[in-house]
């Protein structure tokens, strides 16, 4: 028995993750839809102009990854719960924390699994970490610092991605990988972030930011972003790029000049199935998202393109994370157990919601300058 | 004219910034005190049992550079301004804010010279990026970014140094080095301080930190520190380390066993001119202090240890900080500067008290849980 899949979506993120679904041997791709006609010629399989037409069709298929902008994620959820389609959702799962929560309560309503990625939080040196902290070899968290630098600002984009209240901007986009990394590591609720948002030229409201978070067993972490296309951490990692492949170092220098001499929207759809634009199928390192650096009370956990250095008290030791066939495959795979094995996803509705939640507390305490927690963001019923 | 200059403390401060008190043409090292009678014999010029007696031959020196454990900067500083000498006093300043407040009203009293220092904020990096920032090159700071993971903890220490009530732990000693790199940069005074503060074993109350800091300005730094000697953060700086040379990639997983195999106190005193310890008079690269990278309006400012990576929007520019004779040439120059020339140094006693200030700002938002403003700490008369 397999997942029939279809994709919502069929922009940059379907392109990254579609791969790991054709590649997995219990979820078969069936359809797909994107208001683009180039897109969905490039896709390949059945392709509907809307999610409505799609749905429409809704007896091939199973269940559905939303790959949608981040404004559309609640409406095709909770469309999807109500078609009893088991779900998938982009991260973030959603631009207000109402639209999470309402799905959430479609997907309990309805029986659906929820399931919120890819994000970094998947990667597969994070879940190392995470075993060698629940196993007791690494000690407890107690301080997880991370930072990235990239130049997400100067990507080509939809205008609603450069506007927060659009769920645009670098918080709800890529502090929330940062986020699902530390939420898995830190195993512990977040009790409060102060945070600092910064601004400075138009591409968006916030194109860096910095936060201090506590959780509730006594750890702390501290995320440090900058999408503005200047110093590139991935230096830091011998220029291994965030999504498994080797990085030019002169890519951010050019990142301004390359957006300015195109137009955008044109740019943007050249990253899509539209251009035909494929993945590099060879995996060289796993995919990573900037520096991390687990403090905990036995060991230091440094996460690395191949998986995690443990610096111990006598030296450091190299682990290895075994790399998947395809990137993302550790996604499709908890996706296909939640439906098929009944296995609970880690990154299940609740999980993003709450996600979510830290990232609206960043936002709100930059703009309060004040500790936010961010439980008391959840709308009542949760 | 030179000045004659007396070291109040022969340990290892002192054998780390004597060279440049030497080389200095207008310095004139000529007398010193300690109460180990090896560290005197070391020292190779008169010295002293105490303070008290150094100070009884008082007609011979017209300044001090106050080395001694942070717990006596206070008496001595004040001691010597009321003799009438000119004061450098190493980092932190003093231990507590009051003591501080009195050095700089005794040294206001007496009209002679408080600097603080050395600290990194003297570093040429540190420098050459100020310069980058005021000249209007790089444009406005807007987020600072600064970490260091050393083996701070697991060096030979006196218990006093473990101590956060007597000065000791990484707060009072290493995030000074931190927050005058910051400070000098942001040119702003310190508004608020989120912090956290870490310890996981018996060494030290303190052996980790993180900071969110804001300035008057708008802009904001993180500041992280780990002194547990696991991950070390000198490999993303190609091994260049905290004192100018190369560092052995292993130092860090050693640390430990080093520690356990001596006598603290004999191996501390190896360090000093008790046992002939001299620093390198090489000067392979500049003094620096973890990762700092400053993000500006116009561009990212990375620290090196040869100067300064300007992130600009066309590409990266490496620019040289040209290499001083010998390390800490600078402070020396400053502090010559200040007493012969009247020109008033950068980190002065009011600096010094400000930067405390933050540092006591730290331990007390990770006690209390809130932000905190360091002015609100200051003695009333300051």
């Amino acid at each position: 028995m397999t997942v029939r899949l279809a994709v919502l979506g069929l922009g940059r993120g379907a392109v990254l993750t579609v791969p790991a679904f054709a590649a997995h041997p219990r979820i078969t791709l069936v359809a797909g839809c994107d208001p683009n006609a180039d897109a969905r010629a490039g896709f390949g399989l059945p392709a509907y102009a809307s999610a409505e037409e799609l749905f429409a069709h809704g007896d091939d298929f199973d269940a559905v990854y939303i790959a949608s902008p981040h404004e559309f994620h609640a409406r095709h959820a909770i469309m999807a719960a109500e078609a009893g389609k088991h779900i998938l959702v982009e991260k973030p799962m959603a631009v207000t924390l109402a639209e999470a929560a309402a799905m959430v309560a479609a997907a309990e309503a309805a029986g659906t699994v929820l399931m919120v990625g890819p994000s970094h939080g998947y990667d597969p040196p994070v879940a190392l970490a995470a075993e060698l902290i629940a196993s007791g070899e690494a000690g407890a968290v107690r301080l997880i610092h991370a930072a990235n630098f990239t130049d997400f600002l100067y990507r080509p984009r939809r205008p609603a991605e450069l506007d927060t209240a659009q769920g645009g901007g670098v918080v709800l986009s890529q502090a929330t990988h940062q986020i699902d990394m530390i939420r898995r590591l830190a195993a512990s609720p977040v009790a409060s972030v102060r945070a600092w948002t910064g601004g400075w030229d138009a591409r968006a409201a916030e194109g860096a930011f910095t936060a201090l978070l506590t959780f509730e067993n006594g750890a702390a972490a501290n995320l440090t972003y900058s999408g503005y296309a200047r110093y590139d951490s991935d230096a830091l990692a011998g220029w291994a790029g965030e999504l498994g492949g080797a990085k030019d170092p002169a890519a951010h220098g050019r990142a301004r000049a390359v957006l300015a001499g195109a137009d955008e929207q044109t740019a943007k759809a050249a990253r899509t199935f539209a251009a035909g634009d494929r993945v590099s199928s060879a995996v060289r390192h796993h995919e990573r998202f900037g520096m991390l650096v687990a403090l905990c009370e036995k060991a230091d956990l440094e996460l690395t393109p191949q998986g995690v250095n443990l610096h111990g008290d006598g030296g450091m030791r190299s682990i290895a994370a075994p790399l998947p066939p395809v990137q993302r495959a550790d996604v499709a795979d908890a996706f296909a157990r939640a439906i098929l094995d009944g296995e609970s996803p880690l990154f299940d509705g609740r999980w993003g919601l709450d996600s979510l939640a830290v990232c609206h507390a960043i936002l709100r305490s930059a703009r309060e300058r004040r500790d936010i927690s961010p439980s008391d963001l959840l709308p009542s019923s949760h």
